[in-house]
């Protein structure tokens, strides 16, 4: 899940100094007027989104992913009401009529957390992944109604055939997700289906899909609702707010204790989220994406 | 929760004819032109909403405020989006993020079916009722998240202050529901709090509560969103249905097998769904409701 | 869920004598040599499977159907091996593969002892019955991963197609159990599914089960295993032995203490367990199946 | 638990020919004429059973190891049966009835998936292991009728003398297992308890335990029932089959993506997999069981 | 659970004049001069302990009861350490170390309230009962380190021997309870136990508890700590209190609203309450208990 | 947690002699006198609160944290009885009265055995901690009336202002903890709050604890009833025993087979456990707290 609520206006960045540290989301790799804006500001640019902690992972994207997953449910089943376009059936259903089915692809941060919901919401609930270790710690704790499956083209083509609600939770960290719902796949899927892809802002791994705002989140093909909105948590911004300021904290107390440098000397992981220091461009990717040159600081 | 979809159409009922038995949601007290015509038709007019059961409750609305007490959670929880006119918290929260804090009052159908819901999305819940054996089967057969608590007005000014979602799921059987929520304690509740009143159609127990549509399900007053959809199942309808036909299966196949008035002189909760019988009206309160003649039948 | 271990013996009933009281399952309709003997021993005979409580339920019936429902799902579970003709599946998968598929007919005690039994081995339960309010209780009690269902003629043809294991766990007390899975049926469904027909030694519910032994359990119909043990608790008699002197001991304690008269007397439904008293048959049930006179007696 | 269905047949594997690639169990050690074969066969043999993970962990045994688990509560609760030897106990008892008490030695992948299943069952469940972690994680995920238990001799002997069952699940990967159980100590148990060795291939951890084949079994000895089957996971082939493949697919795929040198290359735990490569040995303990030279590969 | 703080002191009660309507704990028949002076007051004096719901059983007591049983575990474990004279075993355990074994007699209100803490807190629990349809249920709502189990001497005997905690809840409603522990059954149990007896106002099922005080609580006989508070609800005063205006709140309105006289007559249960009224005792129990003339009212 | 019953005896270490292996804890920073007789005996001394795992954490202290964390509640809530000076408040209320709170400082093994109790209880759980990651953790393993917080001054003194107990369980290891509650905040709680600090032998993160003893476990400031035994595990030594003994044992086993020097070469964290050794100090800490010379030793 990146999070970008919107494009930065021009307004509120000119207003960077010379030497300023600037800690927030930039993905830059996506907004070239922003990068130049602060490789000519000469500010310190630490990007929420590139830092890491001691085992490669991205700490300041998982809260986002989290309100994300756990918000995918609210949206699927909300979107699965008749006058918004879906089956006309509730999640739980009562007792004596079956449950929604929710696919879950992906058993990482997004889909652990949005199976939490579907579960507790009483549907039944198919969560896949190909790390057979993280099946198993799912199976033992998350409720009975999840089913941790295996993930391969032979189950998602079994699975959607039924399903109400598909979450698309898959994302390769820097890389492109795979396409794991094709365009052909949708006409294998019932009317009223809902599908919302929380990684859409990265191409998502549903091939339908295109980014959509809050205020038009939803958009149908071959029948089947697409809720593709690409900055979910900002529909929540309280819980968002607290749930990265958490997450922030401890970083932004290092630098203000001890100023960036050491700060990022001390912690490598801090160190990977400067993208541009004083005018350079000091993040790979960042300078590949516009075949800028690049300077190593880690 | 009275299930009415929607005002029945003339060119609808017209086509019944003497001697038909006509077996659905009347609520001939709430619309005069419809109970004339039945009257005038002469047919048999069995009115799911006033059949009994052997304790003397209502098995064909159960199923409506089972569906409508779960809805209510969900449509809580996407009326908290900030979009939307909500506070901006996702009901669950997220780990190191407290979740939201729902106050559903009536320990009944409705009301519990809103609690296991609110609770499997991981959301604080409070569950209010008068009835202290209720009380205790609710706290054991609920999730640990969910506190049973006395009904009083001490209690609700106090849950109120600092709720996110109240879910009002009082009724009366047929009395009119006490205004639990006043106009004046609106005054006391934060600025984008969810109300969904599920009794609304009946006056509801939030004071300030008025039917509302699908189409246009909410309004704010103080601040606080109001969620009173009249027919709340009528958005699953899917569920809705089957919930329905598994309800009134056995009573159709009584009918069809026995005919009514054999069928309704076995099952005296059958027969008290006699409403109109071959131009008279058979049914006490239906009768005063327009100073009508009664004629007992039962 | 009737319990006759094995036809008594002569030479075991040929010892009592006039005036003895003898207190245990007698099941004089479907053995009339047992009948014949007891009247002209002139002793007086309750039967276990006629003693009745308040309610009018079978108290002492009741552990014999608990042992024999959780019993189904152990022997279900064993016979889905493949070198015992079963399909080859483990009950619960395992992390990554899906578990089996339990399609339980009836909710009442058989069904719900299975159901515990079933999913806590981590199979997809559907447990179906006709009664609402007793499939709510279910989804109230009962594990996550069970899905209470309304009981109809499509439901059980839908799940049956797909279902890994069958409990028939339907009784009409006093009366022949509908045959809701047909010798037709069996062609819809997949080779190596497991029956188990818990009620067989009334019928059962499942047209091709004719009871069969704990020496050679199962027998195969188009693919289909049956497996119909007539007295099932006989395989775990600890467990049954205890479970029924549980349920007798009040009563044994009455009659000793008070004589079986006054017994009869103060207890309505420990009479109701009379069946031959002094040579006269006082069950009219029994009567009837022989045309012999009945004279009452409660 | 080490998977080996059967002796393969020289018609099997005379048909390989030199540069094959052969991805299968082996157990080399144990089978002298299938090592000469293949060595002759200039095939390159790669052993699911000695594939390595990052953490050194053997990933295509686990999902044997989960089946066979989860399989062995199963045969232990209808071994339990009295017709089968057993102490005619239902593993759940029945409300009122005290359930069966299940002794699992090894909080490893078998042990956990036993308990699971045991607890599941509604028994009383012990598991023993000497690592405290590892107790303290199981007392978090598992349910609470299991209680984890250090393993030692004091609890073992204390253990065994009421137990129902005792599941052997202890494996010291690559050596010997302790004989926690002796001959001397069945003395102590009950007649008709079950006794269920998961690594009774390996030599087991229960002294009087010898292989036995699905079609026979058990074996009694001091009135103890021993379940020995060598290739439990047989008996499911469904389950087995397509748990075993998720676990294999990833690297079928980088075989056939990328051939066998560059994957091993890339994969030192799929490189430690290969045992025999164009006619010479590769694998360590392969070479030393039969004292043939030793190439290194990896 | 009979509350009664304290023998009521006559500066209080003196105060009361004819008319009045006095409703609260009275428990006539354990201090007379309370009777005289009410008798001579010619107050109407409603009795919380004689109320009765409309299925016989003592709504005023049973939040009383809840407090108690609930407590009565908290107490239990406090005094099982060793400074306190207990075994100095902790409730719960710790992973790799057994919990403690407690023992509840009596599946009504106090047991199962003591049941649900006990297993909160991790303990191996059993609760005996001799009715199975409760144990059944209890089954149902309980942790599954919960064991109900039937009721008698055997299993009592057997338990208590490496019992830990012993929870004594047996109440005959209106008589007295057996006493199921004797002092002869202490000499089985091992040094350091802790009774709680919550019945023991009432006499109590422990033949060797005494009523004592929270100021010195407990006592030892044969190494067995003796908790025998009786006013156990005494020390959590905030908590028992609004327990107990839930529970009067209602026949307190109705009062109010109606007057005793129409109150009581519209609610017999409420009427049972009256037991001294303008001089007259008009509940039998109380005459009888010192002879005094009866006059019936309800 | 540290673990230091009393001040150990001049007549107890007196006897040791040179070149004995004494293995326990010793504490030698804390109490100079111990550590001067061991530099003279010439024993080899290896304290337990020094050894480490390959986690670098500390196993022999596990045991008696899990031990404190647990029994922490069961004080609290004890020593919230009103005659013991608390609120008189049920830990877990009854259905109808809402439970107390439980505000527990630091989720790690003190806190979150704490938690498990805590909730297990009923009440209503707040566990505080700086990592994200463990909080999550926290979130999936134990029940829904924990609530896991991020643990900042903002948090903190918003739940204290109604808190009912609150478990100081914070621990920096090899350092001095945070003091979270000051006297200051001690003002801002209710009168009768219990506050236990499990870390007080360590200075504790609660300003105005000083430790105390079982025989006079707490005292008041500013109404705020203070728990502070230094020795909690010491009430409960039948468990604790046997917890530290299943930690202890491994290393008992490998110093009594390969003696203590090949034992400490091969397990380095058994090694950092050596603290004087033949009349050296060979632990930093310690020869630093007295400036005495320090030689290295593993």
């Amino acid at each position: 899940m990146i999070v970008k609520v919107k494009e930065p206006l021009e307004s509120e960045y000119s207003l960077i100094r010379s030497g300023q540290i600037v800690f927030t989301y930039f993905h830059f790799a996506s907004y070239k007027p922003l990068l130049e804006a602060m490789v000519k500001s000469k500010a310190i640019c630490i990007a929420y989104e590139t830092v890491e902690d001691s085992l490669g992972r991205l700490p300041l994207l998982i809260p986002m992913s989290e309100v994300a997953g756990r918000m995918s449910i609210q949206e699927g089943a909300k979107y699965l009401e008749k006058p918004l376009g879906g089956k006309g059936i509730l999640l739980g259903g009562v007792p004596g009529v079956e449950p929604a089915k929710v696919v879950i692809l992906g058993g990482g941060v997004v889909g652990t957390e949005a199976a939490k919901i579907a579960s507790g919401m009483g549907s039944k609930v198919y969560i896949l992944d190909v790390n057979l270790n993280r099946l198993k710690h799912l199976s033992e704790i998350l409720p009975k109604n999840v089913i941790p499956l295996f993930s391969n083209q032979y189950n998602i083509n079994r699975l959607i055939k039924d399903a109400d609600i598909v979450i698309g939770g898959v994302l390769i960290p820097g890389g492109k997700a795979p396409k794991l719902i094709t365009r052909e796949m949708l006409k294998e899927m019932q009317d009223g289906v809902v599908l919302v892809d929380v990684a859409v802002d990265q191409g998502g791994c549903i091939e339908t899909c295109r980014p959509t705002t809050h205020e038009a989140p939803t958009f149908v093909i071959d029948g089947v609702v697409h809720y593709c909105v690409a900055n979910m948590p900002g529909a929540v911004p309280y819980t968002s707010t607290v749930a990265l300021n958490n997450a922030t904290f401890g970083y932004v107390k290092k630098i203000a204790d001890k100023g960036w440098e050491l700060a990022c000397k001390e912690d490598k992981g801090l160190c990977r989220g400067l993208n541009v220091v004083k005018g350079k461009i000091v993040y790979e990717a960042v300078a590949n994406a516009f075949n800028r040159p690049y300077k190593a600081i880690c």
